[in-house]
């Protein structure tokens, strides 16, 4: 790889996510050279990615150019690249465009969808861990939408009109709200020559409540909120196969649907050469001590959901969600420099600031660490929240301007079909 | 196809451009059923393509979801199909969801892109005509700059930092001036460890001047405005040939690029079982009469870009562009009622409302009937214009609340690869 040696220590960081560029943003301006690599050349904001599947907002507006990010930095360096290996005796990354030595590695590469080893439903499902996967899911909601007019078949119309959403975490509850919403405020203008009360939208989680994590009345709430809008909330249940039409479960029930959205689970995106921790339940993810050091290394870190860092307080590992990550990489930043002059690490401590989710129009519940509220105010401090986190002026406008209008309307205007997904990748039954 | 009869004749209407759009919208409410049929489910606003390309908007917000445009016309419907053929004998049309009969039927399929034959062009040339293509040149772009990072090879770097547009219209004039505003811009932010002033935009034209069509007071204008931001004007040139990596023309002139942009022409997109107007250089287009009928028919009509009306003023036709689209599909909108009536046809008259074209930051040029003028003044009429023209409130907020950060930041962020191109797409050399 075509890259210049200085005199500063090679710091290289493997993805541009949350993790990734907290870590860059600390490390600007420092006596170090970085490089950030990553197989995307922008950011993706995930909380969001719900919001693009269901005609929303627009992919671009909440992603963001990676080079952009680190443009003011000196001794910054991005490459464009997939990372296939790590050679730990020769201190070594492998990639797709050459090899690059490193006198320090972060692994921040983030986690990738766990269909705990069932491949038919890794075949069949939509996941939407990444921009493309949500305008693939974008396109096949409306695609099957167009098809349902076509048939006269009333059982392969209501296929095409049920979504089973596998996973009762944020994701899928944002997204079956989302998907609610269109359903009673779209549909039925859009497709007046359809019957789209027909549609029905599935949730089905395996343990007994939604966003497990959150308080026991967060989690009520988000329920009510859920059945209120219309859908059908199915709890203690496991999804256990998925032949592109049939949903079977561990219970007696089974749905027919063209879409089955696989939210159900994440694991560390691993890469070749560094050894998942052995720990049982921990996703693939690599276990890290107190200061984010790989174990066995001392110049090897991993942060994000990429590291599996116990706890008192979680002892499987520190949630997989931006905020564990985000603290991490700053204070690796500051642990990374006080390493290379020779000076001692400061622990890590997680600080969480709380969870919540939205289920749609002025519908969200909020647990922070004082105050726990749900409804309206929570909704309004939901987007604020995500304003907020959002990289760039530029999306936070175009984010705040789609919202209001999307409010003010009840209105949801992106849903285009730029890149047809069905006819390529679907079986036809 | 699932079309309900009703006691209103059907009118068949093949494309969502310009000129279905208005036409549609002349006959809402009216008593005649329409079924407007489309292979993409959105409009696009074509005459901001090369910003999508160029990473200054987002795909979205220059398209429109065609069930939004008509959903509160009653007797409409939509439906996602390619037209395979027209079946004069019977009145039908076939698509790939089907056949239906029609009463009357509007060709209003637009045009494609025209490669007069060459076949390796075809291949290896990037088109702008649709918002997917607009994307795949976005991606290029961004996709060479990252591979001119990682070759040392000083040939193969500037092969792939060259751009060769071929076509001094509006497209081609207003795409070059954005590559160059690009390079001034952004590339050296994002691409410190590259050398791009090393990166050339070539623009090739066949004729003496560009911008036929307009003034030659807007042509020079806009010649000296290209050549001010650093860009090659050729004229008098005629590329000949491209294998993805060297570009002939008739002159003694070659140029090394991975990127040719064919913006050299367009010819109407012709369905089978309608005979092109027989005449020399009208570009496959449908001959029609003053009321837009295609010869030899009463029910069957064209218009827009398919239709090839002869005037005095314009003997091979009207100008394939937007203006003669919207006209042609709000008069024959009036002209079908009054068939269907009984009444008699009014013959339609092109109101030139003039031309425009921008280059680049406060450079436009605009020609209207009664006033030309070049420059700030100018640039901002275009945007006015274009902002206006745009449908769609969502839309017009966006694309402005993008154009002012642009301005203000001298920036373009989205310069985002969500479906990288090339990997897939060109040979490697």
């Amino acid at each position: 790889m075509n890259i210049p040696q200085t005199s500063f220590p090679r710091i290289v960081i493997i993805g541009g996510g949350f993790a990734g560029i907290s870590l860059a943003k600390k490390l600007s301006k420092q006596e170090v050279q970085v490089v950030l690599m990553d197989k995307h050349n922008y950011h993706t904001f995930q909380p969001l990615l719900y919001q693009v599947s269901t005609g929303g907002l627009e992919p671009d507006s909440i992603a963001y150019p990676i080079r952009k990010i680190l443009k003011d930095f000196p001794n910054f360096l991005f490459r464009l690249a997939h990372v296939k290996e790590i050679d730990t005796l020769n201190n070594k990354v492998l990639t797709d465009i050459g090899s690059l030595k490193f006198d320090y590695l972060v692994v921040a590469s983030g986690s990738t969808t766990n269909y705990f080893g069932n491949k038919a439903i890794k075949k069949y499902s939509m996941a939407m861990k990444t921009i493309p996967q949500a305008l693939n899911l974008r396109s096949l909601i409306l695609e099957n939408f167009e098809d349902a007019l076509l048939t006269s078949d009333l059982n392969e119309r209501n296929t095409l009109m049920n979504f089973v959403i596998v996973g009762g975490g944020p994701t899928g509850v944002e997204l079956a709200g989302a998907l609610a919403e269109i359903k009673k405020g779209i549909l039925p203008k859009d497709y007046p020559d359809l019957d789209t009360r027909m549609a029905q939208i599935h949730i089905v989680q395996s343990s007994a409540c939604l966003l497990k994590g959150m308080s026991a009345k967060a989690s009520e709430k988000a329920e009510a909120f859920l059945e209120n809008l219309g859908v059908n909330v199915w709890k203690n249940v496991r999804v256990t196969d998925y032949d592109g039409k049939t949903v079977t479960t561990n219970a007696d029930l089974t749905f027919e649907t063209a879409t089955l959205i696989w939210a159900a689970g994440v694991k560390g995106a691993t890469i070749k050469g560094l050894h998942a921790a052995e720990l049982i339940n921990k996703g693939d993810r690599l276990l890290v001590n107190e200061f984010n050091q790989v174990t066995g290394f001392n110049h090897i870190f991993a942060i994000g959901d990429m590291a599996c860092m116990v706890t008192e307080a979680f002892p499987s590992g520190l949630p997989m969600m931006a905020q564990p990550a985000i603290q991490q990489g700053e204070q690796l930043g500051d642990n990374m420099l006080k390493l290379i002059e020779g000076e001692a690490m400061v622990p890590f401590t997680y600080k969480d600031k709380g969870a919540m989710a939205t289920i749609g129009r002025n519908k969200a519940v909020v647990d922070l660490s004082r105050f726990r509220f749900q409804g309206v105010f929570a909704w309004f401090v939901w987007m604020f929240v995500h304003l907020f986190f959002l990289i760039g002026f530029r999306n936070r406008m175009v984010v705040f301007v789609n919202w209001v209008y999307n409010y003010v309307r009840f209105d949801r205007e992106a849903r285009l079909i730029i890149r047809p997904y069905k006819k390529k990748h679907k079986p036809k039954f």
